[in-house]
């Protein structure tokens, strides 16, 4: 199976050991995204993997291109305009203090200002048998949404299992107006689709889908996911609940079917970087689904890798399906040689 | 409410990672000191605040006062005489093996060379409407005594506040006469302060107090410092107190008036950079006190601003008041973007 | 004499050791931009120096504007409103390897949206002597160009002085409009001003001057330059000629009164860092047109400083008139101890 | 007392900040191996220590060298021949991530490439009381297993005291032949040594020792250890445990004589690194040995220095006796000044 | 046209800062060799770029494998056996300190125990138009000597060219036997080539080729190189001429055709970093070869190329064809913005 | 032959990269002074070498004891007591910008706080057959002073070579009297010498010694100093002469007789790190003596010596026999391997 994400490629960066910015004379720089997290993520699973998206065509665009590669990601549908990258800082948090993300102009940036005339998704299409859409798409220009309702759209009609994360932040979508051009923009590209992640409260507040009250509280989440799979026609619906009791965190992982709800164990935390866990538990998901797995061993592993994700620095998450699987066989093995 | 600190500031240098002098071929470099402390984080409350110092009038004393300003304190009662900063070597502590700190001359520093003679304490305390003064200033040299002493009388005499922090080091006061000057010393600044830092051992060990041993042990701590208020006429004692069980380290803010003992809720403490932590409790105790908080609000807020303090590299705590609201209401947030 | 600078401020992001953006993974940074690098160069010659511009409301503008400080800059006029700011990358050059300068969007930056309505030009005025514009506003978008300009009028007609610096770049006004725009943009600014920097390229292809082809060769440029000062009135024009010979670069400074020519003997370069040089020149005229010094030793401190600022990391010139008069006195001593 | 080690010296190559082999773009570098680990942490509690190996004749060799000096080594018996050291990138785990260690080349390292010819055991065993020898060498090339024979053999005729570390991999020995091969190599080895670092499963899996069945649990693993140290004519046979409940990480000290077991208190562990904490383990038994203390402080110094060798960076443990004794006595102090 | 290279890839560790080996705590990583460096200038400059080589099958190997494609070679035809990568320090040199290299073993290295046996060049000569040989393959051990002759035999009778690099260094061919050994390795592979990189000594020295003494001593090189070119029917012989005039260092490029010599402008130096700039000599020739350029607009290219390859850090040149034109255009413009 | 030196050891912190203080985050550390860079060359020219000087008894002491044993210096005669250490800031030049070193309190070091009583002169001087004493031991403090004195005496009554180093700075020595007192003491350890280091400044401005101005120009300074080592009856004076022409560079080493002049040929220099390079010129010098080369030879090595080290980071010139003499051999070799 081969797979593409389509989404926005960010500068990512971050004061070293900790520092604030206030604090720091230099950053360290990496590209992220949620499509390059999870596309780079597959492809150290050995998944052949595309990002499909729009770099500036000056030296920061060949560096990110570059980088791209570097992390497994084929190159063949990124194309370069424009001069400008979205940038964002990184403070990381330690202990109590959490980890503060700062964005500069992302309205601006060559992926931003790029619709779907530019994109030659057809070519794309011929050649990918699932892609990746992130919600941010739907939030950020009107060039965006216009690209990513299309790709949509247009991979349904040829086949092509469409993958769509909610990734909706309300913070982000604060106008009266917005918040409604947003539920009908999520409305539009559901019918495409066939796995999404997201949470109850995406359901809930973006789509303002009732909760049956009349079940008793532990039944209302899993009956509103599965009749919103249903309603749509999904294969999985994904996510992940995180609990914290004093200091020790967990995250536990969590996919529906029409029919099934499957929990991993809870997994304890250690946080080294936080950011792209998400996109962790997403690339574990969509591996055992390329292979077939059973679900029970897709959640587990997927939740695993979300774990281990938190271990490492950067968005992007590392790991190989080797190293995951030697996690969960020895989980208390802490030297390898 | 615009206020002031008195005393020396002092050139950290520490080793990278965690690593040992030994091990290190390169230190992280910064300028602190209680009153550096202080005055940065109400900087960054934004309080008014200036430091009262003196600096080499050389190039790391160019440097360094370069640095004060970053830190958002003004500079315009520091002077630049003489050669030499009173350093110290921090080889930052991990799990159970401690920080240690290792200092360099500080009895030669262009600080501790100057006294009273030299500052204009009249146009300061014409400024400020509060000046903290640190016990260290007692204990360093001829010159930082008399100096100290001088700006407390006068600011007690042109109606300005006086804050104090014991600081007071028994391991830096080690000859027997040592001791009884320094208590001499400490018996003439308090009666011209309104607030004090300190601990119930700087109370017996230092001004050699009498516990009530009548009192049941419970209320012995209380009615000590509370007698010890009212003889100085203080308007407020303050302190933390420091568990540890296991590995689980915890802190509690404690503030006392001559009726009232407020303690705030302990806080379990993640320590990624031990020193000057103390500084940020005072820094937020101060804050509330500039602002006419209730005391409980205050002890709240400056008992998690000082456990903050330990997440953040270095010795000043850079913490503003959104950042420690915004922990106090959602504690278990660990990613704001 | 007081000044002040408005202009952007940029983060300039740098990778270590001249290596390539493709091959680092950490960057240093710095806060920079020609009001910047000219304010802090007077600063650290003792001149009060104000910026006068638009930060980020947001963590990297809180941090800007420390840096700023640290710089010696006073902060009174900086405000923080929007939050995005103008970022550029330099690839540093090595000998013939030019210097690579990559920018990130500018129009949509803090001090871009921002016009004269937000600023309080009028206190600002009373407060200073001279104030320096850089031409760069009035390229960048409509705002900067409607704050400049009435910064210029507002000066003109409170008696303060207007410094003013071409900067025009070709490269950045290829549009055939925008050149038009941008003479007639020009031609509104200078009759306020006093001091003008700028080279004869400015003068015959962005003004259209023509040149007096009936005089001789060598003459041309100085009858050019002083019909221009004249026509506008200015007290003084200045700017740098640079060459090379094999491997050897030189620069040589240059000031133009109605009546005047005076030219510094020739400077070698050693460049380590190649940006904001012209900047270090101005801030060299500045000081001694603030001090009143002679033509001469104005434009002798001048270029020596402008070839130190090539020995010097970072746009922002740091050197002191300590040390370029050392450097003048003794320019073969290469160890002061 | 006067020790030395046999062993090799391996170059450690570490990405800094947790990062993984494919992010970093920079390693931090040193020097180190079992009888490294040992000995300095030896000559840190004063012991005279000497290493006896084989580096490379070129510029890694001498830097090699140059370090050993710096952890307090004397290099007077280390020899410089051929051109190779071996090596090894360590990958820092964080929290449920192991640390990954990959090897490259060691069998023709240098002090691969040596035999017992090469070395002058004669002149060594005249100088030291106590030779310490790695199993690793048993293990690594015939030319390493020859001279480690040789040198434990001439040392017992000599009556220098012989401590052999079992330190067998069986990873790294996964060939029948292989396993039957070590079995003979440490039974060879055995009847020179009198104190013997091991687990039980060294005497079973390796030697092939017989558990006495009869026996009821518990003291099953204390007869055989018992048994085999009578076979031996040991003096001491001393490991450690290590257990994990949830994310808690504990080790115990463990010391068998002929007649006795004692066992420390376990001691909770944060981990900064977790290589060559087993060698501090090793070095804090040694001191007790050659300073005489009773075995249960030597157990219980052994047992924190080998915690504390956990918050250390890199394999080489550089705790001083003074340090060790002051967490002993006050475990919960985290900053000393 | 499509290239591969034949070639072994190393670590390259180089201590920051131009330190020695001894005063390094830190080193610089990056994946290099003739290959790699030819292959990843020839994709900067946009053309189908491949390596053939055998890495080994762990972390570093993955790390490395990572790093060539995120310099733009395309990884299909690498393999990952065996666990060992030779690596090499460098100590850069500064001024008239020579740069120092050490390497560490390559002979056991995961390319130098893999033959001909192991690759598909069947697949990859049905690929590419060209393929380049380093003639280190031919010194370093049976086993690659087997792979260059075969891959080169098999190009040549599938009709694609052979591009054969001399790079023949005495110092590692001491042996008597293995210079006659060399002698017959080079005869057997030249008569497969079309072009090859080599100097005047490699003829005289490894080949044995006499000098024609009659000529004038201004001819006699070139006829000797004429004389070779038509032996071996090769289409290009290429080289380059260094020289040093007090410290001015130049090199010059030459090309010789059966019937022309090409002498390009001599380039001035400066040294950031001397390692590879041959490599970058060869890469500008091979891509004026493959876009059919002159042979005059080659050298030309080549040579500017070269120098420039001076002034980047890390072998690997990463040259652009508009940057290297744009200073071939503007060579004295030191600022590109 | 066995050396040692008589001197302070110093803590050099450098900013990275040829940054300003102000502009600088972290420190390169490294422990120099002139018996640490003569005595650490030696020993890496394998000359046994000895350190006589007194560290603080703290971390910072160890750290630097480690240090120098790493450096090839034998730390037998090296004491621990008090707990300060001399201290000084390096800011590095380039080009026309001069290296700036800014000293912190020297005189409370451990060093300057210890006289002859303290050391163990007898022990010392019968194991080596040199002492190398620094004039800065007769400005720094009556106790180095006294300690300085003591040594020249003894070891000139016991037979031991005394080599002085005039290393007098007219700007440590402004008061009056003091110039007068150092008058005194370079004339009572100059009678106790056999070699010694110096200019001819040092004979006219601070030991008064007339210029026969009879003679020529061109005799003066040679007669001057040979009068000079007649009358203290010296073996050898040495010195070195720099000169400028442009931006080129030169030194030439001197070196005297009672009868000889031998001057070495000029050598350019590339400046990497000034500071130390006097010390290089030494150490060549006093190789040659201790292994009888003949003054010709010694003068060009000591001179190619000193000129490679200001290739060199830091005061410590790490250059080895075999590198100095490949360079005298291949000047323009710029890449060994």
């Amino acid at each position: 199976m081969k797979v593409a994400a389509f989404g926005e490629v960010m500068l990512r960066l971050t004061p070293p050991e900790f520092l604030l910015l206030e604090q720091a004379r230099s950053l360290r720089m990496e590209y992220t995204g949620t499509g390059v997290n999870i596309m780079s993520n597959l492809a150290h699973f050995e998944v052949d993997s595309y990002l499909v998206t729009t770099l500036p065509d000056n030296r920061i665009g060949d560096a990110a291109r570059a980088s791209l590669r570097q992390l497994g990601i084929k190159d063949s549908f990124i194309q370069q305009k424009h001069q400008h990258m979205g940038t964002y800082f990184a403070e990381m948090g330690y202990g109590m203090r959490p980890t503060q993300v700062t964005y500069q102009n992302r309205h601006s940036s060559s992926f931003g200002q790029t619709d779907d005339k530019d994109y030659d998704f057809t070519e794309l299409l011929k050649t990918v048998d699932l892609v990746h859409i992130c919600g941010i798409s739907l939030s950020l220009t009107d060039e965006t949404r216009r690209a990513a309702q299309a790709l949509a759209k247009q991979a349904f009609e040829q086949g092509v299992k469409v993958c769509f994360d909610f990734n909706f932040r309300p913070s982000l979508n604060t106008e009266k107006n917005k918040v409604q051009l947003m539920k009908e923009q999520y409305e539009t590209i559901l019918p495409y689709c066939s796995i999404v992640f997201g949470s109850i409260r995406d359901l809930t507040d973006l789509l303002k889908l009732p909760v049956n009250e009349q079940l008793e509280k532990g039944q209302q989440e899993r009956e509103l996911i599965q009749r919103f799979i249903k309603h749509y026609d999904l294969e999985l619906f994904a996510g992940t609940k995180r609990q914290q009791i004093n200091m020790v965190k967990e995250m536990t992982g969590l996919l529906y079917t029409k029919t099934q709800v499957i929990e991993s164990t809870p997994k304890q935390l250690n946080v080294l970087d936080r950011i792209g866990t998400g996109d962790a538990y997403a690339a574990g998901l969509l591996l055992g689904y390329c292979e077939n797995w059973t679900l029970d061993e897709t959640v587990e592993f997927a939740t695993v890798n979300a774990a281990i994700a938190h271990t490492i620095q950067g968005d992007v998450p590392l790991t190989t399906k080797e190293q995951i699987r030697q996690i969960m066989e020895n989980p208390t093995i802490d030297l390898i040689r």
